[in-house]
């Protein structure tokens, strides 16, 4: 470790918890390391990864996002912290825009942000999430029926792709159901090539919908914008809820709308910044 | 949250990890609520809990600890983080003394600063841990022939009070039993009338003591310094080590050694300062 420090933002949306360095500042040399290194909850800063913000290799972007997972592979996108991207931008002066173009390694994504009355804090961002797929797709899936048998137990949903795959299953009983039971057999059943990311969903008395998120290859997490994406879509294909929903999930609640003016999805929902700091690096 | 920013610098002994503020600079007004808030790894800084470095309330004592565990609950002491703090008073000029008494809620304590060649930086610190209290103690245990009986398997093992009550049981099979399973059963124990921790140890090949740790009210946690304690003073009551042993847990070693002139236990380890970081109250 070298006496050069490091600033660093954390923030999270939803309960996503990302580790932001603003590399026009700050070069952070290796950042798969990095990422495993500061990502450690005990003996580092802690988070779910590591996030560069960095200048766009195209006049089309305004920015460009890299994001490192906390095992130190790098990773194609990730909705909550694109927000937190967002909400960084505007309040520390590095743009004036409220629409800005974000590239990523899945490609350019628009953030929209929802300022406050004076104009100086983002209360929310919406991202545009593109459009879903919704019919079966050899390369991630094979369901006839859209039946899973887990633990004994049938499963009946909706595969919908966001990017990468998800299975909505709608259930009664969402908050006494075993999920790591049921997640760790259906992520890797074998109508899925590629695993997929399971999504409990149940319709509340209110409209909204409680879902609780499987992750392939990382189990019980706090929320999953796409996972959120997918459940809203999974509704509204199913008729259980209009084009617009409440996803409320255990580490915050997402606003969802599919439009039908273009078929995308758009996320709505926070971003926090919890707090600054300096690492060696 | 008001726009005060109050400076922490997050530190880790053997991996139990704490958020330390020095209050001679910045006041905590509230730190119960503080330390659950700030203690949360996801939404906000994360850590094992919060300890404030104060002035003592005594002319026998250098400086002050209040420890507060995530739940905001006041502790008594934490041998992990007084190593913390010695390396803190030293490298940041609070102090040039190599040895410190430490006022805690369970008696002021004295901290032996170990500095590298240069004399900047801390590489160990010692803590006078006092006596070991070695028979049964009603208060805490009353263990006939000291057998533990859980989830059918016998568990032969010593008691030990290190301030707090300790089971430590030699096994030769460390790496592949279940401590999870053993453990929230034998915490309960009806023998343990306030609970007990219980060490599962293996004497290793070259002499040193692996030590797998788990907590009462935690479970499993990475590495506990009265538990250390506790493992080498059983190893040496019986017959298994010497005075002086290597414990090695899963968060880092600690060098333990029973003293004879003075009965007391000294345990000498590591302390890292891991970052600085400033977050609204």
């Amino acid at each position: 470790m070298s006496d050069k420090k490091i600033h660093f933002t954390k923030m999270h949306g939803a309960g996503n918890d990302y580790i932001y360095v603003n590399t026009l500042l700050y070069d952070v040399n290796d950042p798969n390391s990095a990422s495993v290194r500061w990502s450690d909850r005990h003996k580092g800063i802690g988070g779910d990864g590591l996030v560069l913000i960095c200048r766009p290799t195209t006049d089309a972007a305004d920015y460009r996002m890299r994001i490192f997972n906390a095992d130190g592979s790098e990773a194609m996108m990730c909705g909550n912290a694109s927000r937190c991207i967002g909400k960084y931008l505007y309040e520390r002066g590095l743009t004036d825009k409220t629409e800005i173009k974000l590239e990523t390694l899945s490609g350019i994504k628009t953030l929209m942000l929802h300022l406050d009355n004076e104009g100086k804090t983002v209360e929310s961002v919406t991202v545009d999430m593109l459009e879903p797929l919704t019919e079966n797709h050899r390369q991630y899936a094979d369901l006839s029926g859209g039946i899973l048998l887990a633990e004994g137990r049938r499963f009946e949903g909706t595969f919908v792709c966001m990017g990468n795959p998800h299975f909505v299953t709608f259930l009664n009983d969402i908050d006494t159901i075993d999920i790591a039971r049921y997640g760790a057999v259906m992520e890797r059943d074998s109508n899925f090539p590629e695993r997929c990311n399971i999504e409990f969903a149940q319709i509340l008395s209110d409209g909204a919908i409680r879902t609780r998120v499987w992750e392939r290859g990382s189990g019980i997490t706090m929320a999953c914008g796409t996972g959120a994406c997918a459940t809203a879509v999974a509704a509204a294909l199913t008729g259980r809820a209009s084009r617009r929903s409440e996803i409320r999930m255990d580490g915050g609640t997402l606003q969802i709308e599919w439009r039908t003016t273009d078929n995308h999805v758009y996320m709505t929902g926070p971003a926090e910044i919890v707090f600054d700091g300096e690492i060696g690096e």
